[in-house]
C-alpha cells in the first residue's frame, strides 16, 4: 500500500519501486526497475518491471501493456531507474522511450553503470522529452543496494548473518549451535537465501554442520552456494558438493595444487564423479583465503551479492578486514554464559574504537530480536 | 488511561492499581495498594494509595477522601490488594471497612503476608459485607512482585541490570566501559534505582570504577547501597563509604576478624572517623561470600528488592546460583569482539541446558534494546 496521496507523483514512483521490488532475487546482476505510465488525463494506463535477467526491461514491460497507445499521447512515465541508452541483452529503453509521443520521464535515480549513468537522460532530452531525476530516489537506492555497490565497487555486497543467544554466544559448550533462535528467524534466513546471489560459509561451519545452504519452508530460487576451503581439504561427500544444487557450489581455495585438477574444465571431466561446481583459486593471506580478492572475483562473476552465514572464525575475519557491509544479527532470548563467542578479535582494542553499527534497526521475529546496521 | 470501559469493575480496579503505582519506591517493605470507593449510584466518591511506609493505608486514605459520608450506603470499595486484618503500624483496615455502610469489597489479589493471608477477607465477610476476589489479579501480582516475592521466600526479589554491546562484551580490552549503552538507557537505570529498595555491586566495579550508586537525572529517593565485599579490604575513601549517603551503604563481608570493629555499633563509634554504615557478616562459601545467605539477610531487614548493577563475576555468580529473578539486559547497537563478557560460566553446559527467559519482552530505549525476562 501506498504511504503517498494517490495520484502524486510521490504515489506513482512509489507503485513503480513496488513493482521493481517483485524482481528481487530474480535480475541480478541487473537493477530490479519498476515502471508505471500515466496518461495526460492522470490515469494508470500501464506498467511493468524487469522480471528475470536476460529478459524484458520494466519499460518495455510497461509500454507493452497499454490497451490502447492512444494514451501513449502527453503521458508520463514513471521509473525507478534511469532507462538505459547501451544495448545489452536487450534493445535499449531510453531511445524507444524517446520515440513515443509521451511528454515526461520521472526518475528516481540515475543508473551508476557507466555505460549508462547520465547518458539515457541525456539521449532523452536531446529528443525532446521532459526529464525530472530524485523522486524517491533514498528508497530506489535502498532497494537496489546490492546493485549499486557492486556497480560502484566492483564486489559484491556482503551481509553478514549472525544466530546468537543474548549474552553473544553462538553454540554451547559442548558444540551444539542448533535451535537457537526460533522458526520465525530461521524462516527469514531462507527467504534472504532467495533473494540474495550467493550464501557464503566457512570451511568448519561446512565440516561440522554439513549444510545444504537449499531455500526451504519459503518459495524462491536457488542461491549459488560459496564455501571458503582454503586448504583445499573438505570431502567431497559433503552436501554441498554432492547434492542436487552441486554445480551451484563454488569452492575458494589458495591450494592452487590440490584444486588444480577440479579447477580445470578439462582435467576435471576426465576424473570419474567429477564435482561439477566451481574452484576459485585466490592467494593465500596470513595463512588464509585472501577474502578480499575473493569477492573481488565473485564480483567479476556477476555476483552483486551475498550472504555470509557464518560460524565464529569467518564472522570475525570478514569485520576485522572491513568486508562486511551489512550486519543481520538475531538474538535469542536465552543464556548460555559459555561456548562460542559469536565474535572475537575483530580488531578492536580501546572503547573509543567500538564498531558502532549505523542505520540502526530492529525487529522483533518470533521471540527473538533482529539487529540490522551497517557498517 | 484505563483500557477497560468505563464504569465497569474492571475500569474501576484498573484505577485502583494506577493509585497503588504511585507508591512505588516509598511503601517498602509494604506492598503498594490503591483504593477507588463507587457511590450506589455508580458515582467515584473516594480514591486513596498507600503513600509511604509507615503511613495510612488506601483503604483509610480513600475513606477520609469522601465528602458526602452519605454516598458509604450500599458503595463498593475497590482496592488492589485484600484489607489487613492486623494491627501493624496502623489501625487494621478490614474491620474499619466493616463498621462502614457499604455493600462490597472488591479485592485484586489476597493479601500472601501470613498475618493476614485471608482474615481480612473473613473478617469482611462475617461482618456482612460482600467480598469478591481475583479481579485483575495478575496485574496486581505483577505491581507487587517485589513484596509478594519477598512475603513468600522470605528475601528480596533479585533483578539483574546488565548493559552491553550486541556481540555480548560489557567493556573494551583496554578496561573501558562507560558509555556502552545510550543516555536514555543510563536515565532508565537511574528510575530504577529510585523504586528498588536496594542497590548491588561487586568488589571489582567498587574499586574500579568507583560508583555512587546515587538517583540521578530523575526524582526520586535514593535506595540503600549493598557492597559485596568479602575479604574487607575497600578503601573508605571510596563515594560509596564517604559521600552523604554513607549511612545508606551495607557491607556484606566473610571477613569477620577484619570487619568486628565496624560491625560493632558500640566499638564502631569509637573510632574517629567512624563508617556510618552497616555491615553484614555472612559465611564464606567456595571462597566467596554466601550470596543467598546474605540475601537471606537483607530479607529480614525489611530489603524487598534489590537491583544488582552486575560486573561479569557478580552477575554471572548470581545467575549461577539461580539467585537472580529477573533480568533487564541493555543492548547497544555497537560490537567490540573482545574484551569483558557480560556472562561467564553460569553453570550451562549443553544446548539442552540452555537458560530460556519467561515473560519475554522487548523494549526499544534510545538506539538500545532492552531485553526484560525472568528465571
Amino acid at each position: 500500500m501506498s504511504k503517498h496521496e494517490p495520484n502524486t507523483p510521490e504515489h506513482w514512483m512509489q507503485q513503480a519501486l513496488e513493482l521493481a521490488a517483485q524482481g528481487k532475487g530474480y535480475v541480478a546482476p541487473n537493477p530490479m526497475v519498476g515502471c508505471v505510465i500515466v496518461s495526460e488525463e492522470g490515469k494508470l494506463v500501464g506498467e511493468g518491471y524487469h522480471k528475470k535477467f536476460g529478459e524484458a526491461h520494466a519499460e518495455v514491460n510497461a509500454v507493452q501493456s497499454i490497451a490502447n497507445k492512444a494514451d501513449l499521447e502527453n503521458a508520463t512515465v514513471y521509473v525507478s531507474l534511469e532507462p538505459c541508452s547501451h544495448q545489452g541483452k536487450t534493445p535499449p529503453c531510453a531511445p524507444m522511450l524517446a520515440k513515443l509521443p509521451i511528454k515526461k520521464v520521472v526518475i528516481a535515480m540515475k543508473d551508476p553503470n557507466p555505460s549508462v549513468d547520465g547518458k539515457g537522460i541525456l539521449h532523452l532530452r536531446n529528443n525532446g522529452v521532459e526529464v525530472e531525476t530524485g523522486l524517491l530516489k533514498e528508497e530506489a537506492e535502498k532497494l537496489n543496494e546490492f546493485f549499486i555497490h557492486h556497480q560502484t565497487f566492483g564486489r559484491p555486497f556482503i551481509t553478514l548473518k549472525v544466530a546468537q543467544t543474548a549474552d553473544g554466544y553462538l553454540a554451547a559448550a559442548d558444540g551444539e549451535s542448533q535451535w537457537i533462535t526460533g522458526k520465525q528467524s530461521r524462516k527469514l534466513v531462507h527467504k534472504w537465501r532467495s533473494e540474495y546471489d550467493a550464501v557464503l560459509v566457512g570451511r568448519t561451519t561446512t565440516m561440522v554442520d554439513n549444510p545444504s545452504l537449499t531455500v526451504r519452508h519459503v518459495s524462491g530460487r536457488q542461491p549459488r552456494r560459496i564455501v571458503i576451503d582454503g586448504p583445499y581439504e573438505l570431502p567431497k561427500e559433503l552436501n554441498l558438493f554432492s547434492d542436487k544444487f552441486e554445480e551451484k557450489t563454488s569452492i575458494i581455495t589458495w591450494n592452487k595444487e590440490a584444486s588444480a585438477t577440479d579447477a580445470d574444465p578439462m582435467l576435471k571431466m576426465m576424473q570419474q564423479n567429477y564435482f561439477r561446481g566451481e574452484i576459485l583459486q585466490v592467494s593465500k593471506l596470513d595463512g588464509h583465503a585472501d577474502l578480499r580478492q575473493a569477492f573481488k572475483l565473485l564480483g567479476e562473476k556477476g555476483i552483486t551479492s551475498v550472504l555470509v552465514e557464518g560460524g565464529q572464525q569467518l564472522s570475525s575475519a570478514l569485520i576485522r578486514q572491513g568486508l562486511v557491509d551489512k550486519l543481520e544479527l538475531f538474538i535469542a532470548p536465552k543464556l548460555l554464559g559459555a561456548g562460542t563467542r559469536s565474535l572475537i578479535n575483530i580488531g578492536i582494542n580501546k572503547m573509543k574504537e567500538i564498531a558502532e553499527l549505523k542505520e540502526v534497526s530492529w525487529t522483533k521475529v518470533g521471540d527473538d530480536m533482529l539487529l540490522t546496521g551497517y557498517f
